[in-house]
């Protein structure tokens, strides 16, 4: 496995691949990796000659200081699953390399990032669309990959592909599960034992409300509030937002039926934890 | 020459030409084609085995619905115009091509497109940046060719490739000027026999600048009091702005020196002109 920090040897090797026809799958991490991106690499390496993991900490996608200070980093690891998984190249750049200036230029996403995460955290999907964007033009994949577990990320970059005809295809990979099923996240490793076993809740809540409009629609102010009551079952946890839209629009909806998105982002102490589901 | 309106054709051509690893010269205009956009395709086909001319009056960029409408249309001569010039491929697409669904997508450049033409055009820059993208990422082209004349433009895009990392060179090539100095533009068409008479007073008002500063260095509220009256002497002529500003930054000068960036707007009836140099 070839490990690249800077642009012009990742490029020179990647255009010695491309000179042999060899498709390219780039999937762009943050690093702190757990199964949940090893089933990303694993899906790039059935669909593509050369898998790329991008490792990178991306200070523009982080609107609170302590947050990106805290992000979890553990590189060495981080090698080792992605050796073991057979990626062949991790390019793991310096933050004066990927921004050797401040970036002057912003992209905004319209309403898709001012609802949800993008209400929560502003300028969060600005800086992943800089970010992704300068990954895309440096890797120049055929194939990039995402989790659904940030489903609002992988539509923001969707969109995004679609309006600025980047020539790449996106491919959108389900979410991996502890066994009790707490969506995989780096930052699961912030919770204590206690709120661990708790952390559940987030699932938990996702089957309820799938069990739920199973049955019959439910006014979302209806389900909203039941859902806020059930969450109470964790008292460790302070829900943040749930909410209820189309899966194609992120348009939110008045009436949940099966077939609704839901998402939700819950505290436990200051660790936020997020996940989603179409019920 | 070939002429496509579709991009599927046109990668599957430029796939086969970048096979034979030929570099490719992208052109990207408007239309209504003169001498200066030509001095742009000879350029690029000096440095490319490959020159590709897109024709797109872009609705994205012009924040007035008339101007849009009324801006010059000349497929047929502009064709013929690029044949004589021996360009390989025009690239013309529909707006249904280049915005099957209106882009949810925008771009700010920060203080860039906050100034001069960005302070009179709100949103052209973001359009021109969302064109530029699209049009790089569907054709691929090693080098890109932009006029001195809409230096803010070429800055635009320069900071732009910079920020996003596009795998494009950015060449800008000097301003083309009728015989009496006139920058050639597509919205000189729209000058009477009077008006274009008294056109010139934009390049004498850049020479009358650059012969004061050689004297001596101005303050620039002074000079701009003088060009002002200067500009009086067309009667035809009303000025928009005059500014000064250092080359690199675009960041407003107290005091004029040569080396200093010139810029200047000025309507006459309903079209409205520009140009600049350095000092």
């Amino acid at each position: 496995m070839q490990i690249f920090m800077e642009t012009g040897p990742l490029q020179a090797y990647l255009g010695q691949q491309k000179k042999k026809q060899s498709s390219v799958g780039l999937v762009p991490t943050m690093g702190a990796l757990h199964e949940g991106h090893i089933s990303l690499i694993n899906a790039s390496r059935k669909a593509n000659a050369v898998t790329v993991c991008s490792i990178f900490v991306n200070p523009t996608q982080f609107n609170n200081p302590s947050d990106l200070e805290k992000y979890p980093r553990t590189p060495e690891r981080d090698f080792e699953l992605l050796r073991e998984a057979g990626c062949d190249a991790v390019f793991c750049p310096e933050v004066q390399t990927m921004y050797p200036h401040p970036s002057q230029l912003s992209i905004a996403f319209g309403q898709l990032d001012k609802i949800l995460e993008g209400e929560f955290r502003p300028g969060h999907f600005s800086g992943v669309g800089l970010v992704v964007s300068k990954l895309f033009n440096i890797v120049q994949p055929d194939n990039a990959y995402f989790g659904q577990k940030d489903f609002q990320q992988a539509a923001v970059i969707q969109r995004m592909v679609a309006d600025l005809n980047f020539p790449v295809k996106i491919i959108v990979a389900p979410t991996l599960r502890e066994r009790d099923g707490l969506a995989m996240s780096s930052r699961n490793k912030f919770l204590d034992a206690e709120q661990r076993a708790q952390a559940v809740i987030l699932f938990h809540a996702l089957q309820a409300a799938a069990a739920a409009v199973k049955k019959k629609s439910i006014s979302t102010g209806q389900l909203k509030a039941d859902l806020k009551k059930f969450i109470t079952a964790a008292p460790l946890a302070r829900l943040d937002y749930v909410e209820f839209f189309d899966p194609e629009t992120l348009e939110p909806v008045a009436h949940v039926k099966p077939g609704a998105q839901m998402a939700l982002a819950v505290f436990f102490g200051k660790t936020r934890l997020i996940d989603n589901a179409q019920l």
